[in-house]
């Protein structure tokens, strides 16, 4: 199994890139690995050469590039190059922690898309309270969806959640104002009503206020909504922690509690942080396609490498393509 | 000035709805009430009769009735009643802690719309780390959004802010899925466009990642996204509250670090705790309706009653009026 990666993208690249791949090359059976990007600067952080390969180039898409533009025209940036490994068949998989718009027009414009599947999906895992965490798709791929999207939204997250997250069964919920049926926008009338016919485990409409506590395993919702709840949560937490650690530094008392449960609070924090669950999926694409954070450190690039070859492993990306082609199929005979 | 009151509406009703309009009664001056709602209940809670007068009725929308069919069903409803005083012109404002949906279409179908409004806006002030708050419009009483709402929504956002927060010209933010210009969905694009030419402090797009910091003072979106951000932030913030709680219940130790900054805990959630900024107004009515929040306590109900006579003593639904009329007489002169 080879993954491409690409080691100029993201906050602490490539340091925290070049640290994960070695430490994942030593841990993971049969994985090897084609790092993209600067030999010189990649070289220096190498702790091992051991099924690590280089392709060597200077040219970097910026978090300030705009997307699809700097895909077509930086044909030399280390994230077009990875991505064409994965085109040219030369690796299985692929994972950047760069710019998500220039990732996702690499993963279309390049990889190319399943068969069958109009929009691919960015799909993080989202933590919960009980640690299990839940699949949000799709959170700014696609922000004018419809209805047909979120059923193949919710076919892909099924078959994500079993294969690779070893849920049985998984539930899917639709992302609504209410839980009641019918209720919502036309989008989300249009698609319950698609997803409760589909092959899957579909438990009706859950509202975003539920969402820590677990109440699906698979939620499925336009880009835009989609987008702004992971955001909503994210800005939430974090404001939630900087408020805590102000009462805690307020004075010596507090200074004093907050040392007595300082592990504590961490394991609070570990808790929230969805790195623990790997990076994003790009589901829909021809093979698997993920973003990692970024601002991953090197354990949160392992588990994304760790993410990437249970979906090659699993293999994942035919198994979206069978289950859209029979579902088609089945339309075709009716 | 004169609110009519649903007595019966909210999880405390009508408990801390008659101690909170008792203190207000006594409290803000040349403010009467009516209550509307079961007359033997009311009185065993009111403190007061000065400025108080009841309207007696026991039949009640509940928070399980189908919200248009309640309200043209149940003509004698508490919250019916309510309504009707403001649309004969016996009272200037209501309030209602009941069912959302229902005072939704009691302030549409009963109390009307503004002449050249085309949709009511549900619009909650959501806490900022400062304290100062922003407005989030809409958050659910127009899934399905068209950019001229959203341009009339900043345009009412602006004109609360200003005259009901004493905040000086306003900023008002485009919930997006990033920054730049001409970013995010078709509705937003264009919303975009008609927001930049209006005559309000627009300052372009933003993130629901940086609501806490008051990244802006109003903030508009379409009532699907808005309820999502909504719920995602409050049940993110009790989702920590409830781990934080955890911690602090584990053992001899924790409790201690507990009992030292309760205090302060207690002040960051009541930070957090957006009753404090009054009810969600229904912005876009002829005649000012406020949705207090279902678990209401009578601070809260006291908080949404200064709010309703600010709006009245502003004379806030004329300035929108007046807003709205010119900038359809300034298109039609073009």
């Amino acid at each position: 199994m080879r993954i491409a990666i690409d080691a100029m993208g993201g906050d602490n690249a490539p340091e925290a890139i070049v640290k994960g791949v070695c430490y994942a090359v030593e841990n993971i059976p049969n994985l090897s690995v084609v790092l993209v990007g600067d030999k010189q600067k990649i070289n220096s952080y190498l702790t091992t050469t051991k099924n690590i390969d280089i392709i060597h180039t200077q040219d970097v898409i910026t978090s300030e590039d705009e997307p699809v533009r700097a895909v077509r025209r930086k044909k030399n940036a280390s994230m077009v190059l990875m991505a064409n490994e994965v085109k040219e068949g030369r690796a299985d998989a692929c994972i950047s922690a760069g710019n998500t718009g220039a990732l996702m027009s690499a993963g279309l414009f390049i990889v190319g898309r399943i068969r069958g599947i109009d929009r691919p999906a960015l799909s993080p895992t989202l933590p919960t309270l009980d640690g299990k965490g839940f699949l949000l798709l799709d959170v700014g791929a696609n922000v004018d969806a419809k209805p047909q999207h979120l059923l193949q939204y919710g076919i892909m997250g099924s078959i994500y959640a079993e294969k690779v997250r070893g849920v049985h069964n998984p539930r899917v919920g639709l992302l609504n104002v209410g839980t009641e049926n019918q209720k919502g926008s036309e989008l989300s009338k249009k698609a319950f009503l698609l997803l409760e016919d589909a092959p899957i485990n579909f438990i009706g409409n859950v509202e975003a206020r539920d969402f820590l506590d677990g109440v699906a395993d698979i939620i499925v919702t336009d880009g835009f909504s989609g987008n702004v709840a992971l955001k909503s949560i994210e800005g939430t937490a974090l404001g939630m922690f900087s408020m805590l650690k102000e009462v805690f530094m307020k004075n010596a008392k507090t200074k004093l509690a907050a040392a007595a449960i300082k592990g504590d609070l961490k394991g609070l924090k570990s808790k929230l942080d969805y790195s623990e669950y790997g990076g994003a999926g790009l589901f829909g694409l021809a093979a698997p396609v993920i973003k990692a954070h970024g601002s991953s450190n090197d354990r949160a690039v392992y588990n994304a490498i760790k993410q990437a070859c249970q979906l090659v492993e699993q293999e994942v990306t035919n198994k979206i393509e069978e289950t859209v082609e029979s579902l088609n199929t089945e339309e075709g005979n009716e």
